[in-house]
């Protein structure tokens, strides 16, 4: 691609290195940003910037937050003793727009995939076996994507904390709400039959 | 959706002015920046807020360009009255691509679109009758997208400019070149035949 500008080159190449965001798109979302008055563009540079350099993790479940102690983990009415692990922040946000959850959670940053180059190493397990050791957990509730890598993930932390007497669980798989039968696959239909709850209590969710 | 930190929210929300961009989408990237080192950001936001501030328009042709007279008008090799005249810049890199053009280009900024409250006079129309009128002109070329807003624009143009001695043309208008022909549309294929061109001149492309 040909640039008739050295600036519009580089603003496009930068945009460009987001994931899913080839260089089309990015020259596409920069000439949109040229019709646009200024201040919209300085407006999302700055937002960018600083939310770059001032957004805090938290320190007890590394959720994105502005302070030290994010307002999950600082709410006296959640419960304390029940963390849920989740895969990262949108994690954290869709569980709490279910508004069914009332515990804690802890995000671990990604999960174990060595296809990626990503080990335990690089996901704050250290932390979360931490708090188990130290007593602070009564439940374990695992989150992740029923993908290999989340069931690894899974496993390896299950592994670390199997010898702490700590309730674990993971969250249901079975057939999504609204979905047809005929097009489950077989492993999540076969799950669901095995796991089957009581008619009674699907009636109360 | 409810965001545990306020910066986050903000860059997800300037994030998601851009079009085609949702929240979910602007919350992807942002976090992805989160997880790459802060010099990328920066460069982002500089290369995004220098090019909305410094970037020109040819005050002849009206692409970008990083010098008042765009590297194209100034060519001395190009053929100076000879001018394609084309919706946006994206248009001008793409016909740059083909190496099959060496005249100027005249940038309208966009096409009549009373749907979308664009007239003429949210273009660069004048600027380029004007051209016509001096004299500078010996053949206009229509490159605008085939559609109706296209062809309007087309005629707008050719209003204002059909007393002048100036050859007019369009880009060809037929089967797409790897097309499968029962997959065209009548029109285009009904177009293609009545502009049917010489066998032997179709070899020489």
């Amino acid at each position: 691609m040909e640039f008739s500008s050295k600036l519009l080159e580089r603003a496009v190449n930068e945009m460009s290195q987001l994931p899913g965001i080839g260089k089309r798109t990015a020259l596409r979302l920069v000439l949109h940003m040229l019709r646009q008055p200024k201040e919209q563009t300085t407006a999302l540079s700055e937002a960018l910037q600083t939310m770059r350099n001032d957004v805090k993790f938290c320190k007890s479940c590394h959720n994105i937050s502005d302070v030290e102690l994010c307002e999950i983990c600082s709410n006296p009415n959640r419960i304390e003793n029940t963390i849920c692990v989740v895969e990262d922040v949108r994690d954290v946000m869709a569980i709490e727009n279910t508004s069914s959850y009332k515990g804690l959670y802890h995000v671990l940053g990604g999960k174990i995939s060595p296809m990626d180059g990503i080990g335990p190493h690089d996901l704050n397990v250290e932390s979360l076996v931490k708090k188990v050791k130290e007593g602070k957990v009564k439940e374990l509730i695992f989150a992740l994507s029923s993908t290999m890598e989340g069931d690894t993930t899974n496993f390896y932390i299950y592994k670390q904390i199997q010898d702490y007497e700590i309730l674990t669980s993971t969250i249901a798989r079975g057939i999504s709400v609204g979905d047809e039968l005929e097009y489950a696959d077989e492993i999540t239909l076969g799950r669901s039959i095995i796991n089957r709850i009581p008619f009674e209590t699907s009636l109360k969710l």
